[in-house]
């Protein structure tokens, strides 16, 4: 039992290295669709979490399409700022998979038109022109959904 | 109506900056207790926040003392991974005060040992000798208290 975070061509290594560290705490599963804006030995990423790395279960993909193919069956949720579903509205399961957009621009405007239903947004001001940081987004509805599940193994 | 987060003696600009960013973004007042390891106009914490610093409500004391003589009759928490209280058993007022420690070594025993029923505790796992990221741990527990308070005035 784990909840399956998903990045898409994630940008900053610091954002990867601390959610990587949160999924280690958490026994969540890491998916990291490429392209990657730096590799995995890049010394920022190191700074930023590498010490976690070995103790993540974490998982490469070329594109979208083959983590659809080889996941496509467990539900989904799709975080992006234009979403009508508020984040704790949502019942996660025990094996679901949270997918987060890059830093810059999130998710792909047609993966969200094709999931529309399954989309899920964090609450905030939208009168400023810009959102919360990428790692703490996962934070945030990754441990609502360990809420939800009685935070499963964990101390 | 506003949810306080004070950090005492935070280290690294970056995750003062993170969580500035989400202050400003939930309306939540930031409260900085001194020394700081860095300057409100460091390069880095610019780089990671200080675009939002007009935007948050952030106050400075020269210790905890100071900020308890002014505040406290108000509810307090203080977050520490040696609790044993769930942060998501406690129910948040709506203008409490939730107290994080420097990133090295969290809060002071002696203040833990002084609100002992007061302090709060993320789970995760036990048997890996560090812990969530100081603006994460922040994020996590400011959204259960907004969500119990039915994300106020938020969109």
């Amino acid at each position: 039992m784990a909840i399956n975070i998903v990045l898409v061509e994630p940008e900053i290594p610091q954002n990867t290295g601390n959610i990587a560290r949160t999924c280690a705490l958490t026994n969540s599963t890491l998916h990291l669709v490429k392209p990657l804006g730096f590799s995995v030995d890049d010394k920022h990423l190191k700074r930023a979490g590498l010490d976690y790395w070995h103790l993540v279960d974490i998982h490469y993909y070329e594109n979208f399409d083959e983590l659809i193919n080889k996941h496509g069956d467990k539900d989904f949720y799709y975080a992006t700022t234009k979403s009508k579903n508020i984040y704790t509205d949502v019942n996660y399961s025990d094996e679901c998979f949270i997918v987060f957009g890059k830093e810059t621009k999130g998710l792909p405007m047609e993966l969200l038109e094709r999931n529309w239903d399954k989309t899920i947004r964090i609450p905030m001001r939208t009168d400023i022109k810009r959102s919360l940081n990428l790692a703490n987004s996962v934070n945030i509805i990754l441990y609502e959904a360990l809420r939800q599940l009685k935070f499963p193994n964990l101390g």
